[in-house]
């Protein structure tokens, strides 16, 4: 079984075309919260409201660090998704903390941002365009199997 | 599987709460030996008497130290309850204990002792008030889902 | 599931007594290999003869490693058993190395190698004269029960 | 050179008496902010202040809590004192967050406070009552020399 | 001696006023290279061109990771400073890996980007917005003293 | 359940020997990709063509360490294979990996290779001639049972 | 600098001639208290009297293990030597504790204790016989050089 | 200080150049015994003939090792050089070994070998064809001065 972290951008649907693709593979998957008004909520929610922004935000990013350090050790895989917009800090910030773990990184990005990412780059094991890619990787990491003659 | 360690007070019946509210939810609990005098004598019962208390202690301590050790290192997640009455120096232990492992930590206590608490607190990833609260945070931490909008 | 490994002294029944006396506990018992003959010679016995005795042992000593290092490190609680008879230099050498990894240690021996043993003994976490204490300590580490009336 | 850290209770001068005592030894001393005042109102005083305590108390706390883990994590032995009041959790807090890295602890308070900290004994390796019996530990353990013939 | 990495933006003198600041104490600073030229070409000058810029970037980011991983595996405290401009992710990067590592964090950034650092600041002991506070926290771990009335 | 990693040489049948031989016991085998074009190819295959062929042998090599790392990490055995041509340094590679985290380390390699892999052998607890061997040793780790008479 | 910390055997000259033959190399020997006496009674020396010979022992064998620790976990090298007589469980602990961390062992004894030593020697790097041996792996380890023609 | 271990290749004089130039620079150079025949024989030298080849090398390896292990544990950096001839698996071992202990990984070799390299080369943070890139590198890594125009 292998284990893959699906961290970084919420706002698209490439997890579920990872989650769709890699069917049939011995993979299993965790991700953070990506209903995104919950994950900025939840703090005060459980926790009870706050008057400032910073601590509203603090009770919350909190609880879903117990989540995110859940998924990120017990993972063989971590693979982070860089959109198109938005600072994505967070996303970095996991990419960094599996790399310090020694997990094995796999980072995801158009071309646009190659040059603002290198250094996550270069702590990865492979840097993939699409989620297909990503499954193509993970397709050939458990069976050894390449996709179609189309891409060898 | 979440796998969530119930340290400290053995007075109440907060562990039941939260066991019984995470009803559904993929967690496992363990927990020390919250018989009290099982847990005290535990030592000279099985190993033989002492004259001194103080060695009547450490053997029962030592084996309780079994149990702990495992629950804590096998723990994802380590909630430490702090009640109203005696010193529960234990408890604290734990809570250093778990930091030091990097284990997700919730704090569990009311505010009269927020201050006395600050610096275990501050090592927490969550400070709540109520088991409910516990539950909550173990809810949305495995599934995403906010209590209702009451809270919310 | 509490695993446990025991190691030590092979010349009489305290492992089967062990086990025996645990059955209904989730528990796990490994050990190395308790058969003396198998236990020195199976270096030679599958890798090929040698003329010099300190060979023949070394390679028998370093198959046994790959059994008694995964044992030990496999393991929650290693119990150590140090008898009667013989220099028994492996017992302490993985009473050593299983105090190293953070193991809970628990020896096992009669009182006339108590002041032989008190390094040993101080870096464990219970020190048991037979084997139904041993018994009696998984018990309650497991379970919380302690022995009937006679003992407490 | 032994690295010792000194934790807990600042409200009487054992750590003082340590030092003056261990003069002439290699042994380098460290210790938390004992200012009680500067030690709670450093979050707010350097960061800005704060409505509401819990935040005052928590920003505090950890900046508090950089000088407490190098303290810690740099130390060979972790001397944790508790005194005769307040709630101490922070002592304990140390004592479990040392006990954990594997350092050697050091526990120090009068019997009245034995049994409830025999969860804190049993992590030690060694349970003295006076600030000079600790003074004698360190030159014993760096020296090999025992206090003169009184105590023998 | 406290060993304080500065990572993050390059482009303002926050690094020098943090080392002037700090003139006096005992701290050993450590910072990435900061010539932002050599910094993107260093691969390419020392290993040899690439023609694709990605390869470019690549050799380049992995020559920096021998400097940094130094830096940040060898500090006791890792300052993250995240600047107006930019994407910044090899901050974030280097914040994640250093808070894996268990290192003690300071963040170092203006109030509009408070949210969307969140889960950064959310890992670190400190949240600093001026340059000067990150030295009033670094004098306050190592001496004890406060700023003066003014601020607190 | 003993978990083995089968590494290094790929163009003989001694996976399948030592698999085949192995049957009913219970180990579990994992080994890198050994259709060699496949391994060769893979990253390029996946994550697009190159120009230069060290970029093509780089994706591809980091594909592959997804792979292997996760082989190596679940192991508790590592059987490292040298044949008779090529230079099979990654062979090398992997069991100096296995030997820094612990791993039980086999080497199987003719007599010809055994000055060579003078260092390797030195960092192995067995050091075999054929598949067989290897076979022999995994049952007697797990059974205690020796090879029958002819061998003893 | 080499660290190297001897342990084991205290009746004889081994460790001064060791230290005497090492005199010019870059070595720091350390060691544990060879006033036997002192060891066994540091204990109830400092830290008060026991009725029950088992505690006065572990009171001295806990204050020795600071000690031990220390050396060991510092060491580079750790050299046990076993002697003629006694037990000696306290030597093969330390050598299973050494070999757990990861640190070069060296044992050192006499042939006749070859056999009941094989699983302590089959985790050494060198097996000697005499202190000068001891110096000669030192020296070698340490310069390069190897002893005069006679044995070479 | 940058504490850097020279591995591999000991029949030209590229650790001298790297040495040489690396002149002014704060680098702590440690390397293997590069004396060949000292290297093989320091074994049999040391701890008494063997009349088995394997036997004499095993134990000259497991001698080289201690300073192996030391030197590679130490060091920030590990460079692994790769000559023309040999097998030269101790070096893709001692590479191996370093990138398990997340030690940055220099690798030096021929353009000839950089197929049969590809896995190591894949571990590392610069690949380099000549002990001047070394050089650089490391000039790099420590002041963040590039080459003279010529490369840059």
């Amino acid at each position: 079984m292998l284990k893959v972290y699906l961290s970084g951008e919420i706002h698209t649907d490439w997890r579920e075309r990872i989650v769709a693709g890699a069917k049939g593979l011995e993979v299993a998957f965790s991700s953070p919260v990506t209903d995104h008004d919950a994950s900025d909520d939840c703090g005060v929610a459980i926790l009870g409201a706050e008057d400032r922004k910073v601590w509203h935000d603090r009770k919350g990013a909190q609880i879903n660090a117990i989540r995110t350090r859940k998924g990120i050790e017990d993972a063989d895989v971590v693979v982070v998704r860089f959109g198109e917009k938005y600072k994505q800090w967070n996303a970095a910030f996991d990419a960094g903390y599996a790399a310090a773990l020694g997990k094995s990184l796999i980072v995801l990005h158009g071309p646009d941002h190659a040059h603002a990412l290198k250094e996550v780059d270069a702590a990865a094991l492979a840097v993939a365009e699409t989620p297909e890619q990503i499954v193509d990787v993970l397709r050939y990491v458990q069976t050894g199997a390449l996709p179609a003659a189309a891409d060898a």
